[in-house]
């Protein structure tokens, strides 16, 4: 396979799981009528943003959720990057990823290793670590025709988790995010493009819809980034999805012309 | 010292080193009477960047281009980030940052680490490699007030090395380069403002002019940007001085509200 037809589902996500797997049921089956071989979710796709909440709306593995994520690829024969929900595994949350196949096997699954506990003045203060565990393995998913590495929102804000994910031999970086109207609009563009441009990988970037109901307003915004750091799709604010081809050929291309990754110099980094 | 007042000279550069010089000097002076307390030289300040030039060009340590550089730093009493100059030193030339403080004396030396080495269909094509040696160190200044890291153009692909400087304390990443008229628009400003934002630093990049009859074309376009990832200052492609206030309480306050530094996993990257 040297293309795929990927569909990013920017949904609005409501306070409701059922109306929330609902919708996501719906748009994965328009993505998959305009011919997605893979399609993504965003993060915490089933349940609100509040921290608070997380404990309520968390589902062990399997659970309704996953078991939705999987009769779904299955049924559609595609590749589902299940954007994440709040998983409980004994006395742990996590904020996780379930990343499932065209069988609806279950390909695997993204812990997010970096909690987003922030304090902004006159911005936005949120600190997941109050309810949830950080994950503690990085994630790069290989098949037969793909090798990709998942990452969950604030993971994305370390470039040396990109790094890791590439020379583990991906070629796209998938994303679900929930950014916000105040680091949205100064990073969320600038991280993806230079994540892909540093990487010479697609960065393929999901977040929620913009719900003006919701206690924690989701920047949108969704996009997909190519190898040389050019934005090939990109949403709005509102519900909707976006489509691309990714051309895993052009990665290779961009990585002979300008060499990056074998020009760096790991023995002098030091970290 | 809280402030600190710095100004990039986006100079032409010319084939003539003596002009090159001349051109410099002025810029130097000018920056002064602006007030500035740091002055900045774009990548290959003296000469014509043509690889196949370079040897032609090469100087030693200490040599006339570094002299006057010493003293123009102590003429005016500031701080001279010397662009860069091609660098001989036995059989090897090198692309070298020289740097100065107040008084003349030579804070440190930082020699490309990561060579233009890149072959763009229908784009660019150059070899430094050809006649240049890599540099074999990361360069970290520390003066009684100030921190920073010192880069050279492509060093800034890798956020290794913006990393590594930052760990080693660094407030500020100066960064003489020549992006040219490929690379520019795709790269040049996601880059500078993706390490900026990701170490939560000032970064300096300091450029030439573009020179219509020179065979490489600058991209000109030097600029300062915040420890937010925001554009404070930023030159057009002409010959120019740009001004900018770098705040250090700054790069504590976003530290402190967005502490991503203290949020690294080192452990988990393996890098």
């Amino acid at each position: 396979m040297k293309n795929l037809k990927l569909a990013i589902c920017q949904m609005r996500v409501s306070d409701d799981k059922n109306t929330n797997l609902a919708v996501a049921a719906d748009m994965i089956q328009k993505s998959s009528d305009l011919g997605a071989e893979m399609v993504v979710l965003p993060e915490v796709f089933n349940s609100p943003y509040r921290a608070s909440l997380f404990p309520a709306y968390a589902e062990t593995w399997p659970g309704p959720s996953t078991a939705f994520l999987s009769r779904s690829a299955a049924r559609h024969g595609l590749n589902l990057v299940g954007g994440s929900i709040i998983e409980r595994d004994n006395n742990n949350l996590y904020n996780t990823c379930f990343i499932f196949g065209p069988t609806g096997d279950l390909l695997g699954r993204h812990r997010k290793m970096h909690l987003f506990d922030v304090d902004i003045t006159d911005g936005i203060s949120f600190r997941e670590s109050d309810t949830l565990s950080p994950g503690e393995e990085v994630t790069v998913i290989k098949t037969d025709a793909l090798c990709f590495g998942v990452m969950i929102c604030f993971d994305i804000r370390f470039p040396e988790l990109a790094r890791r994910c590439v020379l583990d031999g991906a070629q796209f970086l998938v994303v679900p995010a929930a950014f916000n109207t105040v680091t949205g609009p100064a990073h969320w563009e600038i991280l993806m493009r230079a994540r892909a441009a540093d990487n010479q990988c697609y960065v393929i970037a999901a977040s929620p819809a913009r719900n003006p109901d919701s206690s924690y307003q989701a920047w949108g915004h969704s996009l997909v980034v190519d190898p040389w750091g050019r934005i090939i799709a990109e949403a709005g604010i509102d519900e909707e999805i976006i489509i691309a081809d990714i051309n895993l050929d052009l990665v290779s291309q961009v990585r002979s012309e300008l060499p990056l990754l074998r020009q760096r110099r790991p023995e002098l980094y030091n970290l």
